[in-house]
């Protein structure tokens, strides 16, 4: 019987608490107790923990849902995560350090983990590292990661989704896969791990140049052609940076799937549009309309073109480049389809 | 000098008459001369040929737009191919087989086809054959085809955007993009015709799904989630029947672009939509929202099950499957998940 934690609660977090909770309780390879990390919080004078172990419900980030009983809320990383056979990494992703160094020594040696985060973070020395190599370097584990068209409002909602695990290892995917199987969460197990978490953090960088076409009222045909040649970078990004991998993982709804959705529905788009119509820094954007918070595609397109850069590749990646510097200024956005107009793929 | 003539003056034909007349006036290796099958009509008094080669304008189908000089309406189909050694096909695919028998032993034996004509028609003694196919057959010429996220009142106004040549001759595939491509007007050729006109052809049934998806009000992840299943069984439904593609071809702007963009606008998304939302017949909502024109998507679905049923294969392709039990009543809109929710995909 595998013991389940879940390291995170936030919308994303909360929402497949409910899926895995339900899926632990039912079958039998499972401990029906799964415990979920919680950052506590204190919400009306109670304690967020608390909240949630009485009334089944986050109420901060995933309201009007009931999150199953088995599911038990602890404010300690190292005491949710201690007893654990499958470790489910949902945090943002500017935390996983720290949870990682706090968590070292403290798991059970034959651990799995799998990461839901999305995004890169910076590499020690330069450079920039996928979140599941961090996780697996600093605990010493292997890690799968779960990836798709899956907005956390509308899986909560229990509305019929996709989504892709990619694991290596074929005696952990199948443990995997009946954990996250629901009727409306449907699950497609690949072997090409890094594939599928690229697609992940790099489709925010093309949803800011959907946004931008958005914003310049371009049309339709412009828009899929940004989508579809910002896919054919994404392709190529993982074929020379993360090689092995195969063609058929961006079919999977990691990547299309994903995609399209980041590309018309997803905040990277909408405050790429105000970005045009409203001539206003990103940074400005951010506070207006995010509250603060930071937009991931312009943060990706940076550290992304860092690492091209210092490889002389800015060529090869023209809509990424062009992209990153709309966001920093350096182009206006009446430039990027001068910018792809003579792309790799049209020779 | 390559001789050219376009045979078709609709929408989209003008369209490309406007990029084709400029090219081959700019470029030595076609003449001047392009000559533009126009049927005949009265506008106003005057006949259509008339107004196009003395305004060069085609003031019924693409108002607004200068078509070049060199450009020349001919209302007898025989006289304006005759010399022509690249034939470009763009009528409605009703049409074709008529235009091909009109032809038959009147144009050079050295001639050879581009097709832009999206669609099967019925075959001879059951079954259904891509109209490259029926084109080639009767008029024994090799025939090309060119199709892309291609929306015509967007290329007529020279907004950026991609296409696909499929081209298996080496030698006439540069000729081709040539005569194609401009500054807005991107080509990629591939080797792989029948991919790329069935991508044409199936990406409406997949638009039927989506549509009822809207209707239904299920969001973007589910939509995310019809689309990519679509993509999945236009990709299978390739394999099996015009097997020897490459996966790269349904990366191109005839696969997963042309099917983004039919499958967010375009009117099969629209009525299938609507017919779920009013519970209208589509062929009253044919009547109603597109004064009586056949809608291409549910046609298309009813040619493809009579082929999978014959197979005995409908199992293997349970979205394109449901989407025709839905067009012809036998099904409910709201029956859609339930016929996907165990996709093959999914095993």
């Amino acid at each position: 019987m595998a013991s389940v934690c879940i390291i995170g609660s936030g919308n994303w977090g909360s929402a497949i608490a409910k899926i895995v909770g339900a899926n632990a309780k039912k079958q039998s390879s499972f401990a029906d107790r799964v415990t979920m990390y919680v950052y506590e919080e204190i919400i009306d004078g109670r304690k967020l923990t608390e909240i949630i172990n009485e009334t089944h419900e986050n109420v901060k980030y995933l309201p009007g849902h009931k999150i199953p009983a088995n599911v038990i809320a602890i404010p300690d990383v190292v005491e949710a995560a201690k007893d654990a056979d499958i470790l489910i990494f949902v945090v943002p992703h500017q935390f996983i350090q720290r949870i990682c160094n706090t968590l070292q020594g403290k798991i059970k040696s034959t651990t799995v983990g799998l990461s839901l985060i999305k995004g890169f973070d910076k590499k020690e020395g330069g450079g920039i590292e996928l979140i599941s190599h961090i996780i697996s370097r600093q605990l010493q584990i292997p890690v799968s990661v779960l990836m798709g068209a899956n907005l956390a409002s509308e899986v909560a909602d229990e509305m019929f989704c996709e989504t892709t695990i990619g694991c290596k290892d074929k005696t952990i995917a199948p443990l995997l896969r009946d954990l996250i199987q629901t009727s409306y969460f449907r699950v497609v197990v690949v072997e090409d791990v890094d594939s599928v978490e690229c697609c992940g953090a790099l489709k925010n960088i093309v949803a800011c140049g959907a946004g931008f076409v958005d914003g310049l009222g371009l049309g339709d045909n412009t828009k899929a052609a940004v989508i579809r040649l910002g896919l054919m970078e994404i392709i190529k990004f993982v074929g020379v940076f993360y090689p092995g991998g195969k063609l058929a993982t961006f079919f999977e709804s990691c990547g299309v799937a994903d995609l399209i959705t980041t590309c018309y529905g997803g905040r990277n788009r909408k405050v790429s549009e105000a970005f045009v119509k409203t001539g206003k820094s990103i940074e400005t954007l951010e506070k207006e309309m995010l509250k603060g918070q930071k937009l991931q595609g312009p943060f990706t397109a940076e550290e992304v073109n860092y690492m091209l850069k210092s490889k002389n590749m800015e060529g090869g990646f023209p809509l990424f480049t062009a992209i990153h510097r709309i966001c920093i200024g350096e182009l206006k956005p009446t430039d990027l389809i001068d910018c792809i107009r003579n792309h790799p793929e049209h020779m």
